[in-house]
């Protein structure tokens, strides 16, 4: 078994979609970025990556190459997995902690699982998404950004 | 075995004990919340119910909800232990890290370790807690709150 | 199996050096500590004593012991090998994430984890790297700081 963590965090703006764990979610706001700013799905493919020791999402998918403009981080999420797949491995399980001051995500947590084991082709029972505040307080209290981090174990494929 | 991570932060306020760990710390505040408000016992809880994918304190332990009001988290710690076995699982280890820039937590971590590892039913050796300081920087530098991480590994009990 | 988690925080300074993963980086700060402030190294030892339940960094070597003032803390981490090894265990894998505003890590990286591996006795493949900005956002993105956090799965030497 490998263990990976990934963090990411993206700055709160108007005019932009909110896309968070592959689906849009109603807010006021959206993440800030070169590709769909996805700030949790980034969070998993670092883990996932890091699992593998195969560098990060930065390095995989450089934001100064125009082929990531605003693209939708599940079409990334995918190639890791293939990348995962080529290496051997599957997903024991996978966690994680999106914290935003608002919205709440509490009711699309379970679509959002979903949609990741989907892509990761592992059950829906080896995918958690948890969300937290942080009480008002830093950058994620004062609603500057949105903070995510995840942690996986990969398993050898027989 | 399963992996998890639990992230928690509460804001340090005049007027309220700080509990930490299961146990009563000596400061001039403490921490606020609907519960007692015991950031590593929350971060540890949300590791654990991460790990088996049933989703956070948050959608257990409702801080709508009058009958957690102000509650002990070591009542709340042994419900999610009583799950977890319920689930068929047993701690392999856990381990944490307490942010905070004061109190000193050096000479509690032992004390804390016992409460915890006791009310998990698992060997102290298990059970690892560190303390950090962020060095003045942050809203944990700036002694406005204080935060805790958790990760866990869960095997199956034979 | 054990899993540990560590996390650290350090603050820029002008006058410093700043070393972070066991070498020097050109910059125009440096990481300011009681000794080399090495903010990676200090995540990994602490992932490493935490998965041992040994405490951390602080209660190993003390930064009011003058023994450490300005120390290299690749000798400190080779000092954490030889604690993990007397208490039968190496390293499966290890992954990290470095979140820096500024300087960009990616050029270092390589050399970073090959300093870790030689230290730690194991594969360049288990030791894993990686760096993020927090987008602007936060201490970090206020070039304030540096933070690292690093977990780790620790397997029983036969």
């Amino acid at each position: 078994m490998r263990i990976g963590i990934g963090y990411d965090v993206h700055k709160l703006v108007e005019g932009r979609k909110l896309i968070v764990g592959g689906i849009e979610i109603k807010h006021n706001k959206g993440l800030l970025g070169h590709s769909d700013a996805d700030v949790l799905i980034h969070a998993i493919m670092d883990s996932i990556l890091g699992a593998l020791n195969l560098g990060d999402i930065g390095k995989l998918f450089p934001d100064t190459d125009m082929a990531y403009k605003d693209i939708d981080s599940k079409i990334l999420l995918s190639r890791v997995y293939e990348i995962m797949v080529s290496k051997g491995y599957e997903i024991g399980n996978l966690d994680s902690v999106v914290a935003a001051e608002k919205p709440k995500f509490k009711d699309y947590i379970e679509e959002m699982e979903g949609v990741i084991a989907n892509i990761l082709k592992t059950d829906i029972s080896n995918i958690s998404i948890k969300a937290t505040t942080t009480e008002k307080l830093g950058f994620v209290g004062r609603k500057e950004g949105i903070s995510a981090e995840a942690v996986v174990l990969l398993k050898e494929k027989n």
